[in-house]
């Protein structure tokens, strides 16, 4: 039988796990909200993400318990900090997904995208939300090989983005300025959504390999 | 005389604090080049923004080390895991600097920032740059009353934020997709380094009140 002790190590991995697949569900919803002016969607993103922002709080309190209780050294104490980075990665994750879903409310009754960017944003949401389901995989596996191979999926989510941009400096007539804040908005948020997945991988080979 | 244990404490406050005076400096001149189009400077400050990454990874080992060896309670185990995340959030300014000053080498010779929004974007970054000042003295003072004061300077940035979304999208002849872009991303970067100010000054306030 396990010690109390090693308990809470587990259910602090079993909480970033679940905050994992809370933020990928966050932003495939928002993505879903801000495609198709889903103000309802939009606002059970914008809500749902206290939950997110409460695991992160809870995890915090329970690691810095542990740390001040237990005193742990060597891989105990690297795994118990990398969790508090990982939680705070996995927190931001929420806000971007959360951003993404107060421009579609933002913008209700019309779609904050633009019909022939749309294919690209819904793209950018479906690799978010992947990425995001992965570093739960990586998380619950310590997955050194998931967590390198997370970087190239990354790759694409930056080719994206930079499609986005070619897209909205097109010739012909000028998008609206309003519609030009609006995906330029959006289109970072996927971004630093994908950033901060890729922080969590890396965060995981540094505290499997201790390479950094 | 102070044993080598409080003498490594200490000398991670005095690398935040460094670390907050680099921060503020970078994005001094990150804000005079992207005004100016000084290619020079934004390269001065792209260039020099390894250094904040490299006290942040040198003050990280260091605090690690001393969780480590020494085992803190209480009080010092609070102040080791505040520094971990206070350094987070001055890398991710040096970053943001380093941001403006990439769309200033972008855009050079032109100037990204159009005439009549200048006086916006240098009074943002004039906050910023004090923000960032202000964070070193918070933490040189573990001043939770200035630590407060610091949110109301930051409701400052967040008016300038709106205020310049409004100036893009004034009447009369819209302004270049491109020049919409630069702006709506120069302006949340900005945004984001007041934001990383005010968590710095939050965790302050709650590692000397315990309050969050």
């Amino acid at each position: 039988m396990r010690d109390v002790y090693h308990e809470e190590l587990d259910s602090i991995g079993a909480t970033l796990i679940e905050m994992s697949g809370l933020v990928a569900s966050a932003l495939n919803q928002a993505t879903t909200a801000i495609m198709n002016a889903d103000l309802q969607l939009a606002e059970k993103v914008i809500a749902a993400d206290d939950q997110v922002d409460a695991l992160q709080k809870a995890l915090d309190a329970r690691a810095l318990d542990l740390l001040a209780r237990q005193q742990p050294v060597a891989g105990d104490l690297r795994t118990i900090i990398t969790s508090l980075r990982m939680s705070a990665d996995l927190e931001r994750m929420g806000d971007l997904a959360r951003h993404v879903a107060k421009v579609a409310r933002l913008r209700y009754p019309e779609i904050a995208i633009p019909e022939e960017l749309r294919q690209t944003v819904a793209e950018m949401g479906r690799i978010g939300e992947e990425l995001a389901h992965k570093t739960g995989e990586i998380i619950d596996g310590r997955d050194v090989e998931a967590a390198r191979l997370l970087e190239a999926e990354d790759d694409a989510m930056d080719r994206l983005h930079r499609a986005l941009f070619s897209a909205l400096l097109h010739e012909g007539t000028p998008y609206p300025v309003e519609t030009a804040i609006d995906v330029t908005l959006v289109g970072r948020y996927y971004e630093r959504f994908a950033d901060h997945a890729v922080s969590v991988a890396r965060r995981m080979i540094f505290l499997v390999t201790g390479d950094y």
